[in-house]
C-alpha cells in the first residue's frame, strides 16, 4: 500500500461546500487503498485578511507575530477537512507544521524547510488515520519560534512531506487543469502538457507561470518525487513534472523513454518592474557596489544588463529588473549611494512586462532566438532586454504589448490546439 | 517588580481599535513598572462563527479536532495583540496555550489545567517583553494534543498564570464594572461590590452570574491569588475576590479586617430545565440507578429534591434541575430506563429560572430564609423548589417570576443603592 500526498490550495477550500468536495477526493484516494497525507493552505482569501487585520493593528507588525497570526489561517482549514473526512465515515487527524515535524530556518515570512520529522504523522498514518497538515508554516530548528514559508509553501510542504514519507506521487491539486504552454486567459488555444521535465518547470515557474511554487519544484527535483499538478474541480488528468533534462534518455525523442518537445511553453510575468543607473564611471569594483547595496537592503534581482561604455566619456549605463514591490526600496537604497559612486541619473519604470520561451529542446535546435525574436517583430513588439539561460530565453517588453508577444511566440512555435482546452475555475491555486 | 497578570475578554478585542485600547492600557501597566503578562480570548464572536463553520461542515465534529479550531481564535487575537503593542514602542512575545507551558488532562472540549510550566514565559519577561498568552487552551499532558477549557476558560487561564508565576494580582477585564448585588438590567440600582470572598463569588458564579468564570474562582482560592474584576472600558476600580468565610478574622464585622455584610447578592439563571420522575417504587436502590444512569451520560444536575412517598402506593417522585442543553440527553436516558425502574411517567418543564441569595452572614444571621420567601411572596412569586448551602439559599420559580424575584429580594435585603451605579458597555465579557 503506498503513500499519496495531496495538496489542496485556497481557491479550492473557499467555503464549507467546498471543503467538504474536496474531503470526498481525499475519501476517494483513501478508498482505493492509498494511505493519504494532505497539505492545505488556508481558506480562499481568509490570508489576505488577516494581513489586513494586522495592517489595521500596526503599519509594520514584528514578522515573528505575523507568523503567529497567519498560520492559524491553515490552522482553521485543516480541523475543517478532518471534520467533514469524519463526517463522511474516515477518521482524520490534523498537524501544525510544527506537529507535522516540519523543520525550518528561522526567517519569519520566508523559512527554508530544512528536515522533515514525520513521527507523529507515521504513527497516525499506522493507526489507519487520514492525515491532514497544516501547510505553509514550520518550527525554527534554533529558536522553536512559528515560521512560515512565504506565499505559495503550501506546494513545498506538500514535496516536503512526500519527500519524507517517501510517497509514490504528490498530487498538488488546483484551480486550473494542469500546465498549459501559455496562460490560457491570454492564450485561449494553449494546451496542457502531459509531461514536463524539473527544469522546465523551474524556468516556467521563475518566469511568471503561477500554477507551482519555485521552491516546491527545487525540492521535488531534489529528491526526485513526481509532482501530479491537476484539478480538484474536475478527474481529468493533469501535468506530470518529472524528469531531468540531463537524463540520458531525455534526447532521444519519440522513441525514447520521454519524448523532448521544442518548446514546453511561453511564460509571462508583470510584476516586475526595471531600474536603470545611468552614467556610472566604467571602472573596477561599481558595479559590485551597486549589487552589494542592493543585496544588503534584501533584494532580489532578475536580469541584469551593462552596455559597453562610450569610449569619449568612460561612463555606462547598468539597467536590472527586480519585484515591483522592492522598487522603492531599492531606488532609495541606490539614491544613497550616488555621491559614493558617482553615478548620473536613476531611472524607474514598472510598466514592463518579461515574456520567456522556455523548452529544454532549444540546447540542439538552432535558430530558436531568431524565430522568437521575428515572432515578435511581427507582432509588432519592441524588445528592451534579453538575458537566456541553457533552457530559457526572456525578452523585457513594454507591458501593453505582453499579450501579443505570447501569442505571437506561441503560434510561432507551433503550440496552439487545434480545440480550446483550459477551463480556469477559480483564483489562483496556491 | 512585581508581576501583574491581566485578562482580556472577546467583548474587549472586538476590532482593530478596540486592540490598540487594549495595547494602551498594557503598556501603562508596564510603564508603572510591572512585569505584564496578558491571557487573550478570541476576538468578538469569532469563537461562534467558528462554532458556525464547523457545524457547516459536519453534525458532529471530533471534538480534537473541534479544540484544533477553536484555538486559532486566540492565535489571532493575541498576534494582533502583541503588534499592537510593538506599535507603541515596546516589545511583546504571544505564546499559545502549549508554549506558555499550559499543561491538562486529555478531556477535549473542557479540559482542566493540571500544571503551568512557565519556562517560555519567564525566559520572555527577562529579556524585557510584555509576554501575550493564548486563553482558554492548552496542550494535554498524556496525548500532547491540543486541548480548550470549555466556555470562558480565559479566566482560567489567566488565574493559573497568576498562581504560577506568582504574581501580585490577576486583574480580569471585562465589560462591566465589577461584582454587583445583582444584574444591573434588572435591578438598575444593584452596588457593586468592592470585595468578595471566593466563596461567595464560587456561588455566585455557580448561581448565574457571568462575571467570572467559576474554575477561575476556585483555582484562585486553592492558589489564594487574589482577583480583580474590572472593565476594560473605564478606569474604575472594580470587585476584588479575596479572602475566605473561614478566615479567622472575616466574622469580626466593621471593625475587623475584613467587613461582612450579611448578603453578597441575589443571582439568577434561566438556563435550567427541570425534569420530574413520577410515581418511582419506593425501595432501595432505585434514586441510584437512575442518577447513575445520568451520570454515565456525562450530566450534570443542579437541584433534586425527593417527596416523601405517599402512603396508600409506596411511590414517589424525584425532581431535579439540570442545563437544559442537557434535557433531551436526560430525558431519552431515562426513557429507556422505564421498565426496569418502573417508575410511571416523566415530565418536562424548561420554563424555570433560579433565583439565589448569596452571603457568609447568613451563617451567623437567623431568619434570612423566611425574610426571603416573604419577599418573594410579596412580589407574587411562587416556590417550585428550594435548595441551600451554607451561604446560599436557591429557589425554583416560573421564568417569568425571575425579574420580581430578584428585584424583591434585593430591596428585601437593603441593597439597592441610592442612585444607579452600573454600566454595561458590551456582550459578555469571557
Amino acid at each position: 500500500m503506498g503513500i499519496v500526498v495531496q495538496k489542496y490550495g485556497g481557491s479550492s477550500l473557499s467555503d464549507a461546500d467546498a471543503i467538504k468536495r474536496v474531503a470526498r477526493r481525499i475519501t476517494d484516494a483513501k478508498k482505493a487503498g492509498n494511505d493519504v497525507v494532505v497539505a492545505v493552505s488556508a481558506m480562499g482569501d481568509s490570508t489576505d485578511e488577516l494581513l489586513d487585520l494586522a495592517a489595521q493593528v500596526s503599519p509594520l507588525p514584528p514578522a515573528r507575530e505575523l507568523d503567529m497570526l497567519l498560520t492559524a489561517g491553515e490552522r482553521i482549514s485543516m480541523a475543517l477537512v478532518a471534520m467533514a473526512i469524519s463526517d463522511l465515515g474516515f477518521t482524520a487527524r490534523s498537524f501544525t507544521g510544527s506537529q507535522a515535524g516540519v523543520i525550518t530556518d528561522d526567517v519569519h515570512g520566508k523559512a527554508k524547510i530544512l528536515d522533515v520529522t514525520p513521527g507523529r504523522i507515521r504513527s497516525a498514518i499506522e493507526e489507519g488515520h487520514i492525515v491532514i497538515v497544516a501547510g505553509f508554516q514550520g518550527v525554527s530548528q534554533q529558536t522553536k519560534e512559528i515560521t512560515t514559508l512565504g506565499r505559495g509553501g503550501t506546494d513545498t510542504t506538500a514535496v516536503a512531506l512526500a519527500a519524507a514519507l517517501e510517497a509514490d506521487v504528490c498530487e498538488i491539486y488546483t484551480d486550473v487543469d494542469g500546465v498549459f504552454t501559455a496562460d490560457p486567459r491570454i492564450v485561449p488555444t494553449a494546451r496542457k502538457l502531459d509531461r514536463v521535465t524539473y527544469e522546465e518547470m523551474l524556468e516556467l515557474a521563475a518566469s511568471g507561470a503561477k500554477v507551482l511554487h519555485l521552491r516546491s519544484v527545487e525540492y521535488a527535483r531534489r529528491h526526485n518525487i513526481p509532482i501530479h499538478v491537476r484539478s480538484s474541480f474536475s478527474t481529468l488528468e493533469g501535468t506530470t513534472v518529472t524528469g531531468s533534462i540531463n537524463d540520458p534518455e531525455f534526447d532521444e525523442g519519440p522513441e525514447g523513454s520521454m519524448e523532448a518537445p521544442i518548446i514546453a511553453g511561453v511564460a509571462h510575468d508583470r510584476s516586475e518592474a526595471k531600474i536603470t543607473v545611468v552614467g556610472v564611471p566604467d571602472k573596477v569594483g561599481e558595479a559590485a557596489a551597486i549589487f552589494n547595496a542592493l543585496a544588503d537592503a534584501q533584494i532580489n534581482l532578475d536580469m541584469i544588463v551593462q552596455n559597453v561604455s562610450a569610449a569619449a566619456t568612460n561612463l555606462t549605463d547598468i539597467s536590472f529588473t527586480l519585484p515591483h514591490t522592492d522598487g522603492q526600496t531599492a531606488m532609495t537604497t541606490l539614491a544613497g549611494l550616488r555621491d559614493q559612486i558617482g553615478f548620473e541619473n536613476l531611472l524607474y519604470d514598472d510598466k514592463i512586462g518579461k515574456v520567456s520561451l522556455i523548452g529544454a529542446g532549444m540546447r540542439s535546435h538552432p535558430g530558436i532566438s531568431a524565430k522568437f525574436f521575428t515572432a515578435l517583430a511581427e507582432a509588432g513588439v519592441n524588445i528592451g532586454m534579453i538575458s537566456t539561460s541553457e533552457i530559457r530565453i526572456s525578452v523585457i517588453v513594454d507591458q501593453d504589448d505582453v499579450d501579443r508577444a505570447v501569442q505571437g511566440a506561441h503560434t510561432a512555435f507551433d503550440l496552439d490546439a487545434d480545440e480550446v482546452e483550459a477551463v480556469v475555475y477559480g483564483g489562483t491555486g496556491r
